[in-house]
């Protein structure tokens, strides 16, 4: 099995996520943050990919799932994975409906009366996965959790997914990474501070530091 | 291996493509046409979807490459599990720039210097795949080929790809489908007649159909 330690170390190693509690980085939305995720650089990584893969199948597996979804566009090549390695049928969910075309979220086979697990993955504010379980309850299915590779473990997403009833599982946590990065020693002991404060209150971080 | 008339059995099977030469779809284009495809009705079916996906990668070894692409979103699942049996590097391209974020084409590793085989799902017009294509180049990728699971074979598509020197490989052709839907008396005589004429002119077809 994949450790979350491991994996942590997997994000940094590969870039995936970059630290930076002195130097923030502007998010898309104008919020700055000490964090910078894009677990894509992993699909690079075929060996490190697999191994994940593996752990999350190994995960979905528990939930006896009788579908496999990905959100999209990040969790497709993780739920296509997870669903080859659990001989499931996939079907890929978008947050919104698409723009052109016949306005359908859930692409692929019907997810009505499915027991399904969402791979999604990152979580950040949880709104995008949580649009993606509620396209797939409006379509009857049962959502028996969302899986990701990665949270940020924001209070406020957590949140969401308790309110929303929505059953969250993630192979690497915040805390494993900053663990992690504390004893790679990139980031300093103010620098673990600093981020776990950004992870306490990210929206007064970023005001703290300049952002939006 | 999968041979084309056995995919294109499946492709009709599955309902990811449907044929109705005397009552046509109507195409979000507004065009009218005797046949329409979503190959994602595939990933439903996890045996049919992994030769599938075997025979994407049989193809693409050929190719040689050192970066396996799938263009977002309904070629990123068939290129996951190509990348992954290859024990390659993968990455998804999108037709357009994303709205929001970093306005990226390519994501995941980067593919400057890369030699890469495109994994499409649909060749229709063939525009989308050659945005991709184009993606590709713009980060100084040579791509090698663009691999669909199946193509119209309209004329001004294979034109196209030829204008941008792209080299295109299909699993299943038009004419294997229309064979194989004759053999399965899907259509009759006339009805396969009706498609090979919308092959050879698409737009004739839709104003002879009260299409667009």
């Amino acid at each position: 099995m994949l450790a979350p330690a491991e994996l942590a170390g997997g994000l940094l190693e590969k870039g995936a996520v970059k630290l930076s509690p002195a130097a923030p980085f502007t998010w898309s939305s104008g919020l700055k943050a000490p964090i910078y995720c894009d677990n894509r650089q992993l699909l690079g990584d075929p060996a490190l990919r697999g191994r994940i893969a593996d752990a999350l199948a190994a995960e979905t597996a528990r939930f006896k799932p009788s579908l496999v979804a990905g959100t999209s566009t990040a969790g497709i090549p993780w739920g296509a994975l997870v669903a080859d390695r659990l001989n499931l049928p996939f079907a890929y969910v978008r947050p919104e409906p698409k723009k052109h075309g016949m306005g359908r979220q859930v692409e692929g086979p019907s997810a009505k009366g499915q027991s399904v697990v969402l791979i999604e993955d990152l979580i950040s504010t949880g709104g995008s996965s949580l649009r993606c379980v509620e396209a797939l309850k409006a379509e009857e299915a049962e959502v028996k959790a969302v899986l990701a590779l990665f949270s940020y473990g924001l209070p406020a997403a957590m949140e969401a997914f308790h309110t929303a009833g929505a059953k969250l599982r993630t192979l690497a946590t915040f805390e494993s990474l900053v663990l992690e990065a504390r004893r790679r020693e990139l980031v300093d002991a103010e620098g673990a501070d600093s981020l776990q404060a950004w992870q306490r209150d990210a929206a007064a971080w970023s005001k703290a530091n300049g952002g939006a």
